[in-house]
C-alpha cells in the first residue's frame, strides 16, 4: 500500500510536516538484536535541516522516540513504533499558498485526486517524511553489519565526479557538507550551490550508491529482482527522476562482447558492468547505482502560477528551503538501500528449507 | 511476491522456456468487459520470435489459450488463467551449458541462490516469460480504452532518435521491424543490428514510452508513486539497466527556474519536464519515460568462462538469439505500462467513497 | 504481515502495555470524510478499563491523539497516524513473572519464538492492543454510515440468551455493564461474574454480532470470502477460540431441504441460515455470527507453574484483571467488523470498471 | 487477493468447473526438495468424485500436470504452475439454471456483484476449485515431513464421534469411505448418508483435524496468529459455517482455573485446552480444531425458487451431487492445514537473523 515498503522487513509511515509529529511502524524486524540508538540518531543528524550553509536553515532537532518493540535494548520481534516531533512548524500565514498551486509541486495533483489537501508545508508530500526512512534504514544497517553501504554526491548541476567510485576514498564523504568524496569537485559544488541559492534558484544532481560485501543470492526472479526493489525505493524519494545500476544508460551503447563480465575461477568477475546483480540476484560483486534528482521546485523568486479556480497570479517564493536536495539525500539513499537489502536477506532465508 | 505484479489488477506467472508451457493468472480483472481475443494475439505477435530478420529466428506461434475467467466473451470478475505452449524446445544437447556459467547470465546467481537450476534455455530467467506479460497487458489496454500507450525504439547502440517524441509520428512505429518511428534512423538501426549479428555480437538500446489521455489522479503518495510503479515494472524486464521519466538524468543539470512547469489556467502546464507526474500522481499531461537495455549476454562467438567447479573453459556460443532485444521489447514496455496504469486506475477508485 | 489487517483500508499497529504508548497507522482511508472525533472517543470509552464493577479496576483514560491524515476535520486520503498513551503502567516489581511462564498465556511461546520477551504486563500479547482497533473501527463505522453493526454478550459461562437476535432490543445493549440486551439474563450474568471474581477465578462467554443494511456484493470468491475475513479478524482477538456464522455448528445437523434459504421474489430470503453471506458474498440479508471467548488466563488465585529454566514454582496471582473479557470485547467485535466491511466495500468498488 | 492464500508459500488459483481446466501457481516453494508426484496424485484421489457410493458419481480422473518449477524431480525455487483438466463437463442443457437462482448457492450473489455469472456447474463457486488446494497441500505436506496432519469426519448430521481424538486410531480413517476412524460410528454415518441420498436430500457434518509434532514458534502476534490463519483457510472451504480450536465453544463455559493448561517441567502441558496454540503461536502440543459444514445446497428434489427477473418457479433438482461433502472434505482440510503450517514455518525462519 501507499505508505508501506518491504515484504518482510516492512516500514509503514505517517505524518505531515505541520502536524504534531511524523513517525512509523517497522514490522518484521528480527528479534534479539541490540540496537545502538545513538547510531540511529547520528543518521538522522546527517539528514536534518540546518546542518550546514548549503541546506535549508530551518532548525529541527529531529529526535526519534521509540515507543515499542525494543526491550532492555534489544528488538523483541514485535512491531517497532517510533515518532519524531515536529517542533518547528511556524504558525505561518499560509493564505498565500492555500488557494494557489505551486508549479511542479504536488499541490495540483493532491487537490485533484483527493478533493482537498493539507496545504501547510506541502502536507504529506513534504520531504520531511524521509526522516522516517532514516530511522528504519539505520536499524537495517545495524542488522546488516557486514554489508557496507556508501552513497555520495556524484554531481550537482553540470559539476560532476569524473572518477569511477573505485578511485574514491569514501572516508572523505562526510568531510564536506556536500558529501562528495572528491574534495576538489566538492568545493566547486559548494560554490555553485551557494551561488544558486543567492539567486533564489535551485539545482539538481545525482547520487551514486555503492554496496560492498553483499552475499550472493539476494533478490529473486521476475518481479522481486533486487535492482527493481532498489529502483522502486529510490524512485520513491522526493524529486527523483531516474535510476540506473551497473553500466546503466551508458551500457546501451556497448556491444555484448564488451559488456559481458568474464568470470574469475572463484566466481567473481573481471569487470562489473552488471553492477553486482545478474538475473535480478546479487552475485557478490559490488552493487552500484545512480539516482537522478531534479532541482527543487520551491524557488525564492517571483513566479507566475494559477489559483485553485484557474486565475493567473504572481507569487513571491519565500521561506527556508534547500537550494539543492542532493547533500541531504545521501543518507536517505543509504537508508532505503539498507531497508531493501535487509528485506531481501530475510526473503532469501526462505528460498530453501 | 517474486512472481506477481500489481495490487488490485494482479498478474502471477509461471514457466520456463523448456517446460511444456508458460502461463499466468490475472486476479482482479473487473467484470463485464468484452475482450477482443484477436487483439491480444496481435500483441503477442508483436513480441514473438521469428517476426523479422533482425530478431531471433526461433519459431514459436505463441498462441494464448484462456482457461477461465471469461464467459461468453466477457470477463466474469474471477481469476483469468491462461497458458502459452512451448512448441519449439529443441531436444538440445545442453551438456555444454549444464555445468558452465555463461557470463552476465543468471546461471551463476540462480545456482548459488537455489543450489540448482534448470539450465535448459535459461530456465525461469528466459525472456520467454515476457509473453505472459503481453497477455495481461493486452487485456489491460482494452480496459484502458481511452488511454493511448505508445512505445518505440529510441536508440540502438549510438544510433539515436534526436527529435522529441512530440515531433514523431507514432503511426510509423510498426512500419519497420526495429519499431523506430523516425524512418531514416530506423534504417540505420536495422543496418547496424544486422552487422552486429553477423559478428555474432549483440547491442543495446533504449525505448521511450509515451502515454496520452491519462486521467488526473493516478498514483499515490510515498511508496505507490506512479513513476515508482512504472520504474519497478520496467526494471523487471530482462536486460534493463535504467529508467528515467520526464526530464530524467538530463533534468539534474537544470535550474529550478528552468525546470518548473508553469501552469496554464486550465491546469495543464506550458512545459512538461515533470513527465506527467507530480508528487507521484498523474497531472493529466503526457507521461513519458525511457528504459535502458544492455546488449544481450548471449553471443554467437567464442568466449572464456568457468564451470560450476571453477575450471576455466572456452565456449563457442551458438543457437538462435536476438542480436538486439529492443525491437521485441517495445510491446513488452507497453504491456507493463498498461498493467501498471490499470492497477492505479482501480486503486484510485478507492481514494474517495 | 503480523501487525496489519486489511487490504485497502489497512490498519498497522504497535505497542506494549508498558511502553510509553500504543498506536497505529490507517492506510487507505478514503479522503474527504468529516470525522466525529468525539464518537471515536466514545467507542474507546466502551472498551476502557475501570468502566464498571465487573471489569478490571485499572484506570486508563485511553485518549486517542491523531497525528496525521486529518485536516480541518476531514480525512485527506493520506495515512492516519494515532496514538494512545499508556498512563497507568505501575512501576511494578515484575521479578515474579520475569522468569516464570504463566499457564495459558503467551509467555512461553513468545520466549521460545523470539528468544526473549517483554514480560511487563504481557508485552505485545496484552489485550491493550485492542484499543488501537477501536480507533480504526470507529472511523470505519463513520464511513459505513448506513450499515448498522451491533454486537452483544450472548452468554457468560452457562448463562445464555435463548432468544434469537431478532427478538432482542439492541437499544438495551448498553443498559447494563455486561452488554446483554436481555435484561433478565444480563442480571444473572453480572451476578455470576461478580461471584467468579470473588473467587479470583475467571469465566468465558460468547458474543453475537449482527450487521444490518449490508449492500449486496461484499466479499469475493475463494480466499476473500466475507465470512473468512470476518473469521480471521475475530480469531485475532485475544482469548477467542471459535467463530461461526449463520447456522454455524448447529447447521451441521440439518438437512439441506431444511437449511436452504428459499427466495422471495425481491431476492431476499424467507429464512437466513446463510447468515447473509452466500458463496462468500453478502446477499443483503442480515449478517450474523458468534464468537467464543475462553476464560481469561490470569487468575487471582494461587497456581502452580514453571520457571524459564523448568523449575516448578507456586505463584500467587495478583493485580487488576478482568474476571470476564466478554463485556469489554463487545465494542472490539464491532470495531473489527466495521474494518472488515469497509475494506470489502472499497474492494467491491473495483469489481467493475 | 481473492484467489491467493499464503504470505511466503503462496497459492494462486483459477478455474471453473466447466472450462477446459483448473489450476494454480505456487510461489515461494523452497528449492531443492525432491517431490513425490505419486503422493500428490494419491491425495487428489482421496478428494476426487466417484470414489465411493456415498459421494457424487461423477467421474473425473483429476490428474495433475506440472508445468514448471520442478526440474529433474526437484523444486527449483521458481513458481510451480500446474493444471487439472476438466474431462467430464457434460454438454448439459443449462437453460434451466441459466436464468434461475438456486437457493443458498452463489448464483444470486455472483450475479449481483459482477453483473453476470458463468452458470455452468456453479462456475468459480464450484468446489472443484478445492482440487487445486489438494495439489499445493500435498506439496506442503512433503516439505513438512516431520509434522503429522490427520483430519477425520467427526459427525454427520446428529451422528457424532463421542471419543476425544486421543482415543482414536487414525490408521482407520481411510478404512471406510466416510473417513471416520470410529468404525461403528462410521457405519452409522454411511447408512444415514445413503438414506439421505435416496430422498434426494443432503446432510452436513464436522471434521476434526489434529496436527502432531508441531515445532514451537509458528504463528505471530496480532494478525498472523496461527489459529487465525487456520481459521481463515478453513472458512474458505465451500459450505463451511464455523471453526473452533482447542476447547472451542465448549471452553466458554469453563472457569479459568479449569481451563488453564498447567505446565510440565519440560514446557509441555498437562492438559491442552489451548489446542497447541498460545498467544497465536504454537507451543509444541497437538494442534486440533473442528470445522462445521452445512448440508450441500444442491438437492435432487423439487423446490421453489425465483428467476433472475424475480418470477417464482418450481425446479426439479437433478445431476450427480454429493449427499454429504464431509468425507471428500477431509483431505481438503488437511491440504489447507499443511499450506498454512508451511507458510508459518517459512515466516518463522525470519523471526531471528
Amino acid at each position: 500500500m501507499a505508505n508501506s515498503i518491504g515484504t518482510l522487513f516492512k516500514l509503514t509511515t505517517f505524518g505531515e510536516s505541520h502536524g504534531p509529529a511524523i513517525g512509523g511502524i517497522i514490522d518484521g524486524c528480527p528479534a534479539g538484536i541490540t540496537l545502538d540508538i545513538d547510531a540511529i540518531q547520528a543518521e538522522l543528524n546527517r539528514r536534518k535541516p540546518g546542518q550546514s550553509a548549503i541546506v535549508t536553515q530551518r532548525k529541527e532537532p529531529d529526535e526519534v522516540q521509540f515507543l515499542s518493540g525494543i526491550f532492555e535494548g534489544k528488538t523483541t520481534g514485535t512491531s517497532i513504533g517510533f515518532q519524531i516531533s515536529n517542533t518547528n512548524q511556524k504558525s505561518n500565514d499560509y493564505s498565500a499558498i492555500k488557494d494557489t498551486f505551486r508549479p511542479s509541486h504536488a499541490d495540483y495533483t493532491y487537490s485533484k485526486k483527493y478533493g482537498l489537501r493539507d496545504y501547510r508545508g506541502g502536507g504529506r508530500s513534504s520531504a520531511r517524511e524521509t526522516a522516517n526512512w532514516i530511522v528504519a534504514g539505520a536499524i537495517a544497517k545495524q542488522l546488516l553489519s557486514k554489508i557496507e553501504i556508501n552513497a555520495y554526491t556524484a554531481s550537482v548541476g553540470e559539476i560532476s565526479v569524473d572518477k569511477p567510485y573505485t578511485e574514491l576514498d569514501f572516508a572523505q564523504i562526510e568531510s564536506t557538507p556536500v558529501r562528495c568524496p572528491d574534495l576538489i569537485i566538492a568545493e566547486k559544488m559548494i560554490t555553485f550551490i551557494k551561488e544558486t541559492k543567492k539567486k533564489g534558484d535551485t539545482v539538481g544532481g545525482t547520487i551514486v550508491c555503492v554496496v560492498k560485501q553483499v552475499p550472493v543470492g539476494l533478490g529473486a526472479p521476475i518481479f522481486d529482482k533486487l535492482h527493481a526493489s532498489l529502483g522502486h525505493a529510490m524512485l520513491s524519494i522526493n524529486a527523483v527522476k531516474g535510476f540506473e545500476f551497473g553500466s546503466g544508460f551508458n551500457g546501451t551503447t556497448m556491444l555484448g562482447s564488451e559488456h559481458n563480465d568474464a568470470f574469475n575461477p572463484d566466481g567473481s568477475t573481471k569487470t562489473n558492468y552488471s553492477g553486482g546483480i545478474q538475473g535480478g540476484i546479487s552475485n557478490g560483486m559490488d552493487i552500484y547505482f545512480k539516482v537522478a534528482f531534479k532541482p527543487v521546485a520551491t524557488l525564492l523568486q517571483k513566479y507566475d502560477t494559477i489559483t485553485a479556480t484557474g486565475k493567473s497570479v504572481s507569487v513571491q517564493g519565500k521561506g527556508r528551503h534547500d537550494p539543492c536536495v542532493v547533500p541531504r539525500a545521501v543518507p536517505i539513499v543509504e537508508a532505503l538501500t539498507a531497508m531493501v537489502l535487509l528485506d531481501h536477506v530475510l526473503l532469501h532465508k526462505t528460498s530453501t528449507l
